[in-house]
């Protein structure tokens, strides 16, 4: 994000291959991630809030992969921003039970792309677009009216005291 | 280990604060693994084989923890074995039902410590202990038959074709 506006700069998913073990699988998620952060040299990151699976065995893999994931941006020191998919769609799309081409589109136009992102790389970029908007909810309060700004901060993707 | 006999270097415990957020609490874990890993510098690492809860929420808050901690082994480039409960105490007590207490007087007498470690500090020598009588296996089998080692590896705390 630059001032007022958002840009796009890359996008993409880390994919470990099924035959690996666990460590191994979770060493590239650990890896793929840390490369990013060292490419890109971001400020901040933002994760989905994840609800559990219906299946325990899938809670428990996705609980891993996003441990490792969470874990590669926090040891270079960058604070974590959670959203749940419903204020992830909410910011995007302005509807909460807005459905995956729906995100994939508004996505594309916010960032002027000039295709369609994949559905998990439009989910990452809508991810950085509602953490972008609560941010510049809070520069923009700053710069009207610094004092009102005393107390307030982002939590769950909302304002709050 | 050295040679035949096994020998107490360190044991302990991380924890997190409950109050911080989940990042922070992961960052805790990771960190203080890999400090340990920088301290002992060892050659592997084994972790439990965890069965899903009965609260799913738990079983993602368990992976998660998991996953930091894997983490921050294997980005250090050590191997990691996962053995299970049962494999645990069948090694250690010689009994998979073994209850928290056999497992800590095991533990006690195997190393010889002077008292009890506490519950969670045994089920981690206890896992070490595992490990070592695997690798000591296949050790032993290398010098006694190196042919006969071909082809064998160390699977679920079992030597495997």
């Amino acid at each position: 994000m630059q001032g007022q506006h958002l840009h796009y700069l890359a996008s993409g998913t880390i994919r470990s291959q099924c035959e690996d073990n666990l460590p191994t699988r979770l060493k590239m998620l650990f890896d793929g991630t840390a490369e990013v952060v060292r490419t890109y040299t971001p400020d901040c990151a933002a994760v989905e809030k994840v609800f559990v699976n219906a299946n325990p065995q899938s809670t428990l893999l996705l609980g891993q992969a996003r441990g490792a994931a969470i874990c590669a941006v926090v040891s270079d020191g960058l604070p974590v921003a959670e959203y749940t998919a419903l204020q992830l769609k909410q910011a995007v799309v302005g509807y909460g039970r807005a459905n995956k081409n729906q995100v994939q589109e508004m996505v594309k136009r916010l960032l002027n792309l000039t295709s369609i992102p994949s559905s998990d790389a439009a989910d990452a970029l809508a991810m950085a677009i509602c953490h972008a908007h609560g941010l510049r909810t809070l520069n923009a309060l700053d710069k009207l009216a610094p004092q009102a700004k005393h107390g307030l901060h982002l939590r769950r993707g909302r304002l709050i005291l």
